[in-house]
Formats: C-alpha cells, structure tokens, sequence
C-alpha cells in the first residue's frame, strides 16, 4: 500500500463534503462517471505496454515514432471498443479525448484529426454515396486521413486561399495545384509523415468560372509503399511550443488529378460536364465550426483541472518559510497569495463546464431547429461559440499560467506536467479561428443586436441588453451575486452602446464604415469579453442554483462559496467597468475585497477535496507535483533520473570539448 | 545582395526620424554602440564554426553535448578578449551578456553561471587570500564553478536551509552532508555534468552551535577524469520548459570534507580552534542580490526588443483579409487591435531600460554611501530592486506572450523564436526571488515608511507618499501625462493607506501581526504594485524629458508619443483604481480611451523604424519571421525543411507500426 504523505491526509479528512457525490455531479450522474471509469481502465491497461522513456527527453524525430508506436497501440483499444460495441460514430469524440487525454499521447497524435476532422468533414460535408464510399475504410483506420484548410500564407482569412482545384470535364477530373509557396498547406496534424489521404480545401474552378472554396478528397501517399504520390511535396513543418507529437506537416500539390466523384458534394456540386450547382444553404457549415468550438472549451475545462489539481496539491506539501517564529514552516496552501493564485482556478472549471453544457444543449436546439428549416437562432448561437471559445481559451490560459507560477521552480520542470499542459491551451487561443477575431465576430452580431434592439425579436442571451437599457441599475449596489451580475449587464450594455455610438460619430465625421470598425475595435473587443461574462456569470451563477436542491447541504455550501468567489473575484478585476456604469460607496469597495479575503478563507479547508473531485488519476494527470499521494520530491528525484544523460557519470563531452577548453588547448 | 520584403521596404521608407540617432541613445552613446557592435562581430565571426542542426530537433542529451560544444568556442571568444585586454573583471557581465544573446547559446549555456555566480561569489565573499587563491584558474576557465543554494525541498526560505557543514577541529575541515532527500542542491547551472567546482551554501556548525548559513568551496568532480569525487552524488535535473541547454543539476554531499581554509570568509570566518567571529555588518551581502535584480531588469530589456522586433516586422509583412472589399489584403499591422497588442512592447522596452538605468545609478551611489559606512537607503534600494525585478518580469512575460499570439499560428513555431524566448523570461520570474516573495519585500518597507511618515527623513522614491497624502488630488483631472503620474502616486499611496489600516483593524481585533499580514497579503502585493508602477512611470517621464533637447525634433516627437502611450495605457489598465482616487468625469474618461485611440494611429508609420532601432542582427534575433529582410515564408519553409524528420520521405515507423495497424494486423 502506497504511503500518502501526511499533510495531504490530513487535508483530506477535514475535507466538509462529500467528494465522490461532487465527482458524479461533474461527471453528469453515476452512470456517466461509470463509463467514464471503465473507458480509462482499457486505456490504462495498455499503457505498461508502451515505451518507458519520458517524451521530454526524446529528439524531435524520436518524439514523432514514439508517438505512432503508441497512437496505434491506443488508436487499436479505440477498434476494439468499436468491435466490442462500446463506441459508436456519435460517441467517438468522447474516447478519443479520454484517449488523448491519457499520459501516453499527452502532447497531441498523428492520428487525432483523423477521428476529429477528417471522418466528421465525409460526414458533414459528403453525399450519401460518398459517404458508402469513404468511411467504412476510415472507421476501421484503413486509410487515415488529415483536414488541410490553413496555408502558409493564409489562416484567418480562409476565402483568401490560394490552392486551387480545377474541373476538368475532358477526363472528369479535378487538377489541383498550390501556385506559390504561401499557398503550401501547412499545420494539418499528421500530414507530415503520417497520413496518405487529405482532405484539400481549395478555390474551386470550372468553366472558367471561380465558385469559392470547396473540399477534396486527395490521397496523398501510396497505401502499399507510403511514398508520397506524384506531384505530392509533403513532409513535417519542424518543431513548435507544443504538440510536438502530433505530426503537423506541410502540403504542395503540382497538378495533382483527382476525380470528380472526389469533391466532396452533400451541399454543392459539380455535375460531369462541369455545370456548378449551388449549395442550397451556405449557412448549414457553421455547425461544424460551432461544434469545434463547444468541443474546445470542454478541452479547457479538463486541462484546467489538471493544473488545478497538480498545483493545489503541490500546495499542501510543499511547506516554505515559518509564518510565526518558532512554528513548523507553513503549508504554502496557507498563504493568502497562494489561494489568491489558485482557488479561481477550481472555481473556474465549473463555471466553465456548466457554461459548455449550456452551449452544448444550445447547439443540440439549435441544430434541430435548422433541420425545421428554421435559422433563426443560427446567428447567436454563433456569436456565443465564438466568444465563449475566445473567453475560455485565453482564461484557461493565464489560469494555468498562474498554477504553473505558483508551484515556483518545479513548476518549470517537465516533469510537473504543467508546461506541456499550457503549451496545449495556448495553442487552442489560435487555432479553429483566432481569438481577437472570433470577438469581434460577436462584437459584429452585438452592434447589430443594438442597433436594431427596439424592433427584432431579441434571443434569450441578448434579452439583458434592453431590459439593462431601460431599466438601468435600480436600486442601490449591494455586495452580492446578483448585483455584480446585474453590474456586469450594464458594463456589457455600456460598452457595446458606447462602441456603436463611437463609430457613428465617426461615420458621421466621413470616415468609412470599414475605418470607423477598425478604429473602434479595441473597445469592440472590449465589448464582446464583457458580454462573454455575463453569460459565463449567469450560467454558472444559475446552473449551480438549479442543482442546488439535489445536493447535500455541505456539497451546495462549498459550492456556493465558488459561484461567489467566481463572482467577486471578476468583480474586482473589472471594478474600473463597474465604476463607470455603477455608484459603488467606498465602503462597499472594502467589504468586497474582505468578502473576497473571508471566501478565501473558508475555502481554504476544502481545497484539496475540490481538486480530488475531479477524479484525474495519476496515470492520466502525469505530474511530480500532483500525484495523489503527494510523493513529491521523491518523484522529482525519480524522474531527474530517467534523464538519459544522468545514465554515465561523465559525458564523452569532457574529454572533447571541456578539459581542453579549461588546459588552454582550445 | 538581399532582396528586402517590399512591405518592410515602404515601412522603413516613411520612417519619420533617424533610426541610428535613435540606437544611439538607446546604446547610451556612440562610443557604446561601437563596442557593442565590435563583440558582437567577434562572436558572430565564429558561429560557422558551430553545429547547423537547430537545437529544437535535438534530443535532451544531444542539446547538451551541443552546448558545451558551442560554450567552448564562445566562451573561448571571451578568454581570447582578455588576453587582448577588451575585457576586464569590472565589464566581462557585458560580454557574457552578449554571448548569453547569441544565437548559439540562446538557450543558455552550461558555462554561464561560472562567470555569473561563482566568480561573483569569490569575488564578494572571499577574503583577499582566498581571492588570489582562486579566481586565477577560475578566471582562465582552468578550474568551472557554479553556485548551489537552492535546494529541493527550500528555495525562497534561504534560512530553512538543511545542507550542513560541521567543523571538525582535528583535522581542521568541514564535513558536508546532505542528510536528506530535500536537501540535495537542485537547480544550479552547469552543476549536472559540466562543473568540478562548486560554491555550496550550507548551515555552519561548529563547537556544537548552528552559526547559520555560509558559503563553501567544494569540488565536486575530478580534474583529470572528471569523475564525481567520493561522496558527491551530483546530476542533470531534467528537461524544463526552457534553459535546456544550462544542464541544471543536482548534488547530494554524504560526509565530504573540506579544508577549512574554503569556508569564504571575507566576512565572517571560523578561525583554526573552531571559534566562530561574526561578520561586522550582516547587511553587505544585499548588494550582490540588488546587482543581479539590476541585471535581471536589463535583461528584460533585451528579450523584450527581440519579441517586439519580431512580432512587429513579422505584422508588416503578414497581409490577411481585405479591410475593404476589392482591396489588396490588410498588413496586419493596419488592424488597431493588433497595434494594441504591439505598441506596448515597443514602448515598455523604453520604460524599463531607463528605469534600470536608473537603479543603476542609485545601486552605484549607494554602493559608494556603503563603503562610507552610510547605510541609510539601504532598505529603499532593496525595497526598489524587490519591486522592479518583479513588475519587469512579470509585465515582460505577459508582453512577449502578447507579441507571440499576435503572430497567430506563426508565433507557435519554435523557428520564430517566440516559445524560447518566453521560456527564457517566464523563468525570471521565479528565480532570484520569487515575485510575489519579492513584492510582500517591498511592501513591508512601504509599510514601515508609511507608519513613519512624519518622523523620519523619506528617501527620494517615497516622498510622494507623504506629500499626496497631505496635498490629495489637487486640481481637476485632465488627460495629461502629468496627472496620470499623479493619479498614480495617490492609487499608491491610497493602497498602502488602506493596507496599514485593515492589518490594524484586525490587530486591534486580536489578530496576531503575523495572521493580519498574510490576510491582507493580496491587496498588500497591490500595494506594492502600485508603487512600482509609480516609479516607472515617474522615471520613464523624468528620463525622456531629460534627454529630450538633445534629440532632434522628429526623434523627440516619437519618444514623446511613447511616454504618452505608455502611461494612457496603463491609466487605462488601472482605471478600476484611479476612478477610486480621482474624480474623473465621463467625457475624461471616453477622450482618453480616443486618446490611446489617436497614439495607435500616430505611432503606426514608424513602428518598424521604432524596432529596427534595437539594431538586433539576425544572428542574435535567430527568427523566420523577424529577420531584417522580412522573407518570412522562405525562412519558414527552410527551418522545417531542416527537421530530420525530412531527410528520408517515409519514416520506418510506418513499416513496424503503421501499416500492420492500417491493415488491422495490430
């Protein structure tokens, strides 16, 4: 039996709730914490299987074939799931991240966007035919495939694409070419050295016509040999901050044929003799993308918790300095800095996840509406992915930031698992649309929202907007959830109106529309993070009420102190935002921040059960710091010496470099 | 000849001022520029000589055979220096510096602290004998050093730590021992596998008493084999999210004797018969602390310039979407959002820079006030080195990562340079007095300064706090760069006001000193904050205007749009405390967010000429996309075309792994 160290136990058994009955209710029900237990015992079980060298100490290309070797491993209990029935196309997404979320593809796999974007592109955007055709194959991994959309030249601006595929009626077929070197694909996960199909998106051209960009179905290398096919340039775009293992690679087509039948045409297509016929709907793609995006922030909230949980339990081992004289040296959990640091990183998970299943259940209405024929709700739904993504992202990421931080210098160490874990967040700030451009894509629905507020029929997260706008703040400012939350809809108002009121002046004073937007577009991006929060306060503020009756009376307790802590803490961040809409009294000011101080205080004692909810095993979390056990130091020692480097006691360097070096002789 | 990029061209074209007055000033003057030119083409004339893989494809091992490779032939470069009289005792911090910036070591080096801490250590600590002793054969790198103190289990509670050395008066030794798992030395550069000496800071007991931490010489490898002598246990760490390249050590010491003449004992000695004679002043060792938090500000400065630089002409170059339909697509740097993100860099490299400058100078006053026997602004110039150290790194951190993000997808690859660089400066943020340990620092000395305002004689950077307090908000608020600095003194001073009177409150309440401190310990880092903010801005002010008639106009003009920059945009980050402060009136408030609007626009036409002033040579910037000549897909493609992982188009994991799984035969 495994000793666990004795700060930690303690911790545990003054633990108030119940931390089994909080694990269920993140999980979603007993049912779903089961399946989710049993999805990581098949993973788990594999893992003495694969190679017991820490990645980090691995060259770029000995990263890459350690990665295969372990993705098909894992990728092979993923079929056998299939085969066994425990997995279906509509639940893959689910073992597929607990896959990637497992220690053995902690840094991404070549063969993730094989199950994440290739299969779902046939599904979403082939034809019934094409669909028969590809995806019996792809389900049982016997081509795999990779999704290549962003060149080097372009990303944001994907109607700027350069790779062009040009209908050929002669031979009935498409001929694709990548011009110029800014038009080389570049980033798709896998295609360097991994996959040999592709799916291509690039300008479509017939008749001399240009019709926008459309997807292709492209093989890329051959099945039997894996040699890249003719006019084929692909290979590996080097080393990047993380996802070192996924295999991102680069793509340049010379005039590449493929036939017709492979464009893929569920919603536009080109008939034999090159006619175009029009998609019916161009809105019906912002699905996918809202999909993407919903899937990105339940990411965040699972690399949140980790790092919450590596650092909170870090914190109650590691003991520095005495805070009285004479005492033993202080738990450093017990430093107000230290909570100030971490207890938003617990709080924010769940406002975060119960903010994701909202967007979720939105997406599902949302998308059974648009099968009704009715889009109504398509443009806030949109809105909401893009700057709930934005929000969580670059949250997540100084959230991170800030445990990392927090756990001083062996929270540098790879070996904490906190480096790699932010090395993956930030990259989601980026990627499937960047963040300062996805705000200022609500920032778009917003002002229009505005302008037209008195005569369209306002969707239920806009509704603040004008009831805000007529009512202003009545009453006076009290220090509670529901004032701040109240608060916060008049910033969010302000902003917007203050934003759209700044670019009439002026268009007003003859500036363009277009230079007006630009020029107003700082406090745009200001105007969407405000609206952002208040959905995330109001959700979480709400969800946890709705749940409320069904908790035990510690459990709800805990709870609250987190939705208030949530609270006050962006309170206080945005207290300039607040004190321009809101009269707040000085003495107001002071009991926030003692409110503030007194959460810190009380949470204090539960901090560890609310990290150990959470329910990451230590196969899974990966980290010195976070084990359950607390072994901290041991496992620091343990892990230095698996450094390659530490296998002789002098490296051949010494007598090559060094002690000629220190004789003078070089 | 060099084709430049034609956007970059146009840019440096419509330059309003002279770049080389600029770097000229930034230099410190033309004597400076030239000698900072000349190291830097001695250093760059050997880099032919060193290894063309780029280190981001090496493995852990080989990173480290690679740098002590490259230290050796760089480091060789400085011994040569010497023998040619270009360096000295008093300037070689400049020259490791330089080399420290070269593209070769730009992830440290395994040799850098030897002439950073070791020789330092000797130097400040070491009695005159002990000085002639050593430092010779230290000096011609016949002897390499490094300095342990930090251990695994003790970093910031220097007194906490368990290394012992114990006199043993019979043989007239130290013996060593690490009694503990954490104990051992951990963290110290070049420790791992490159030094055989190493100054050890242990607890001194002698005749049965613990007198205490002290510093000790001991060798810890062999000269010859370089084998560990008996007793040492001493190896590499392990990989971290940078500095991969310093081979980070540890040293575990079991029962190692040493004579007692190694005991450094320019202050406090152990004389032969074991009797212990104090230091006479326990408080000269702070100027070696101070002096390496100077250095730590002037190397912010250096990484800063790098990102801005890269990040900025990267913004030139890159064109994505149309502002208007049926244009060519926007330089990105058009997009006020991302001037937002930049501009700030450029501008806080200036800030910082001047306000080292300025610590300095007050480091070297005090420094002469000491040898006087004046201690008097002792505490202030530590209370300013804690403070400026922390804000520089922390601000520098979240800058770099701001100019990362900014270059989108780009900035995530390692060939930008962005990734190490971050690593690099993150790291300050932890070592040599960890950020928030440091703040709490400051804000005890503001404290103490607070509750004595009326008796004692304030030293220079703390009389505000006494006039503000007396005087208040005099006048109305204009947007001035003048009344933000004095908005900002009353924030400072209002903070630390509050701050005193909660810990009196809950003093007087009973609360023990100790539990009031570490309650009020999150608005007493605000406190702290804020001072510091003070003082930058202050002296970034002070530092312009001083220079400001001897630039010419144009110049003069530009320099004069950053201290306006950087001080609006602080006053718009603080809002939240100058609105808590100073009345300031809704119209203020909107023209100022337009004025920041307005330097944006301003500032634009010359940001390039802003960076290209840095004067960072492409050897030292090592970037794709910040190269002078703006070819940033080209240097894109080459660096990934480097990657190992291109030399052979199907790597053999496809045979063993890949295409069994594909068949279904794994």
């Amino acid at each position: 039996m495994v000793k666990i160290n004795e700060d930690l136990q303690r911790e545990r058994d003054k633990c108030s709730f119940n931390i089994t009955e909080l694990t269920t209710l993140i999980d979603g029900g007993p049912d779903k914490t089961e399946a989710r237990k049993e999805r990581e015992n098949i993973l788990i079980s594999r893992n003495d299987d694969l190679s017991a060298i820490p990645e980090e100490y691995l060259s770029h290309k000995e990263k890459y074939e350690n990665a295969v070797k372990n993705s098909v491993i894992l990728f092979g209990l993923v079929r056998k799931m299939q085969e066994d029935g425990k997995t279906s196309v509509s639940n893959y997404r689910d073992v597929v991240s607990a896959l990637l979320g497992s220690s053995t593809t902690r840094d991404g796999s070549p063969l993730g966007l094989h199950y994440i974007m290739f299969m779902p592109a046939i599904l979403n955007q082939g034809s019934e035919e094409q669909q028969a055709q590809w995806l019996p194959r792809a389900w049982v991994s016997n081509i795999i495939g990779s999704y290549a959309q962003t060149e080097l030249g372009h990303g944001t601006f994907i109607r700027g694409l350069e790779t062009t595929a040009t209908y050929d009626p002669y031979t009935q077929e498409f001929v694709l070419n990548t011009p110029t070197l800014t038009s080389y694909k570049w980033w798709p996960g896998g295609l360097g050295h991994t996959v040999n199909y592709c799916i291509v998106v690039a300008q479509l051209y017939t008749k001399g016509q240009c019709h926008g960009i459309h997807s292709f179905i492209v093989q890329v290398r051959d099945e039997e040999t894996h040699e890249p096919l003719p006019g084929i340039k692909v290979g590996d775009i080097g080393a990047k901050l993380g996802l070192n293992a996924v295999n991102n690679g680069f793509l340049g087509l010379d005039n590449v044929r493929i036939p017709r039948t492979q464009m893929l045409m569920k919603h536009a297509q080109v008939l034999e003799n090159g006619t175009y016929v029009k998609s019916k709907n161009s809105k019906l793609n912002y699905g996918a993308m809202v999909f993407v995006r919903v899937v990105i922030v339940f990411d965040m909230v699972n690399y949140l918790s980790k790092a919450a949980t590596i650092a909170v339990r870090y914190s109650a081992v590691r003991r520095q300095c005495h805070m009285k004289e004479g005492e033993p040296e202080t738990q450093i959990l017990d430093y107000m800095t230290q909570r100030h640091k971490l207890f938003i990183a617990i709080a924010a998970t769940h406002a975060l996840r119960i903010t994701a299943y909202q967007l979720w259940d939105t997406f599902n209405a949302v998308t059974e509406e648009l099968g009704g024929g009715n889009l109504d709700r398509l443009p806030e739904l949109h809105a909401l992915a893009c700057c709930l993504k934005a929000v969580s992202t670059a949250d997540t990421a100084s959230y991170v930031e800030r445990c990392r931080l927090a756990c001083g210098g062996h929270g540098y160490m790879h070996s904490s698992n906190l480096p790699l874990t932010y090395g993956l967040v930030t990259a989601a700030c980026t990627y499937e649309g960047e963040n300062t451009v996805l705000l200022l894509q609500t920032a778009r629905f917003l002002v229009k929202t505005w302008q037209n507020v008195d005569t369209i029929k306002l969707t239920p997260t806009v509704v603040y907007l004008k009831t805000t706008r007529e009512a202003g703040f009545s009453g006076k400012w009290e220090n509670s959830v529901e004032c701040i939350i109240k608060g916060f809809q008049i910033v969010a108002m302000k902003k917007i109106s203050l934003s759209v009121s700044h670019m009439q002046k002026r268009i007003s004073s003859g500036m363009s529309i277009e230079d007006a937007w630009n020029i107003t577009s700082v406090q745009l991006v200001g105007a969407a993070e405000a609206h952002c929060r208040v959905i995330i306060l109001q959700t979480f503020y709400d969800g946890i009420n709705k749940v409320s009756n069904t908790l035990s009376p510690a459990l709800r307790e805990v709870l609250q102190q987190l939705v208030e802590l949530y609270s006050v803490y962006w309170a206080i961040q945005k207290i300039g935002d607040l004190l321009q809409c809101v009269s707040i009294s000085e003495s107001d000011l002071e009991s926030l921040h003692s409110w503030y101080e007194n959460i810190l205080v009380q949470l204090r004692p539960n901090a560890v059960g609310l990290v150990d909810a959470f329910d990451i095993r230590d196969d899974m979390l990966q980290s010195t710091l976070g084990a359950y056990d607390g072994r901290v130091y041991e496992r620091l020692m343990e892990e230095a010496l698996k450094s390659p480097l530490n296998a002789e006691p002098v490296n051949h360097t010494f007598h090559k470099y060094l002690k000629p070096f220190m004789q003078g002789k070089l």
